[in-house]
């Protein structure tokens, strides 16, 4: 017997970032992957790997950016087009098309959030340093935290209201990204959702049951959970942390 | 015999948008679908029967936001999803799923484009008036202009060097919205797109090669075709559209 094909994640080696959605689905389901830019360079691993690919020498659909996915000869790019393709494997989504496409609606939606989430620091451009935009930022940071987090955690609170699940009965990879979020916006803006949570009961509880699945909790306490830091998406700047008024 | 369930769309009535997305993929396969907010309310439209299903009052899945198509009892959002569902019931994807997942790789990144290219007249918050954001905006047009719009652009031309289309000989809707965003580019920043479209040949050729489709010919030069306005994603503000350095 072959064994089967590995699957491998292809994502920046030092940060959480939108990689993690896919790590998290991994590791929740127990599958194998391999995560490629992580692995020594003498290994064919490192971010050369990775760059491989972005400059077009790699076989498949060029990708844009990192995330990636390899499995064979397919190349996968965009995190919620890899979960959406990797979550019925992993049994992170029911079969049914009205899950499926319900699971992709909102993780677009969670999707969506996390460019905010970045643009909260880089309001201005990804190219510049978040010191020579921090001015922009202070000012956008009181209306993310006052307007747009509360829109999006609410929405997701509201389903959770109305339907008692965002996806379905059983974990969905739109429960882990979920999960991830609210552990994100703690990191970076702890007085802020101190202040928001009391008013999203059902996404904090959520994101305390995702927390303590076994394989979850196992793989957040391991080295493979890389911390978060200030290259990520969600940054620890005490300055943007402003309680919304 | 009964007729087919039709197919209802709701977006804002006033502008292209997001929603110009799958307004395109309807006409280009000729499928009867109603523009429910553009109907008259006392017909059941207007931006009150949109309204119902973002306050939860519909049934289906929640929408975050518009464009959200309804299928019967489906209710879809996000302009991704609607197109990954609704693309191979008009033709508009192969059905083999590498094409589908290439498909939706495409499209998404061409909606993380749209989202910069709004945020470039909108910087600090969707909330605020572009008058009250334009300093940032003048600072952000210049970066948006000279290293992003050429990055994502310049991407779609390497794809179709490489393998001579965006997914397939076949148009698809993915070709459809790359004709939209050339279009919106060009309306939005005529001096930007002039300096940059001779570096972009095969993209030009592929809004051309679109344009002239019998089906989007007689939709663009239809009343259903909103004009681009300074409300929608392009807005002409003739102080942003700076001739990159």
């Amino acid at each position: 017997m072959s064994n089967p094909v590995p699957y491998e994640l292809y994502y920046w080696p030092g940060i959480q970032g939108r990689g993690e959605l896919i790590r998290l689905a991994f590791e929740e389901a127990g599958t194998p992957y391999v995560d490629v830019a992580r692995q020594p360079e003498a290994l064919g691993g490192g971010v050369k790997a990775l760059m491989r690919f972005i400059k077009g020498d790699g076989a498949g659909t060029l990708p844009f950016a990192p995330p990636f996915l390899k499995v064979g000869e397919l190349v996968i790019a965009q995190t919620a087009n890899i979960l959406a393709f990797l979550a019925p494997r992993l049994g992170l989504v029911p079969a049914d098309e009205p899950s499926r496409l319900r699971a992709n609606q909102l993780m677009l939606t969670i999707m969506d959030l996390l460019v905010e989430v970045h643009d909260v620091h880089h309001p201005i451009a990804s190219s510049l340093y978040y010191e020579d935009q921090k001015q922009e930022a202070l000012r956008r940071a009181p209306l993310f935290l006052g307007e747009r987090v509360p829109k999006f955690l609410g929405y997701l609170e509201r389903l959770l209201a109305r339907d008692g699940h965002l996806v379905s009965d059983a974990v969905s990879y739109v429960d882990l990204a979920a999960f991830q979020v609210v552990a994100g916006l703690r990191y970076a803006f702890p007085k802020a959702m101190a202040g928001l949570e009391p008013r999203i009961p059902l996404v904090s509880a959520l994101h305390a049951r995702v927390a303590s699945r076994p394989n979850v909790a196992a793989y957040v306490a391991s080295a493979r959970r890389l911390p978060f830091n200030e290259h990520g998406l969600f940054r620890s700047y005490p300055e943007l942390d402003v309680a919304p008024g």
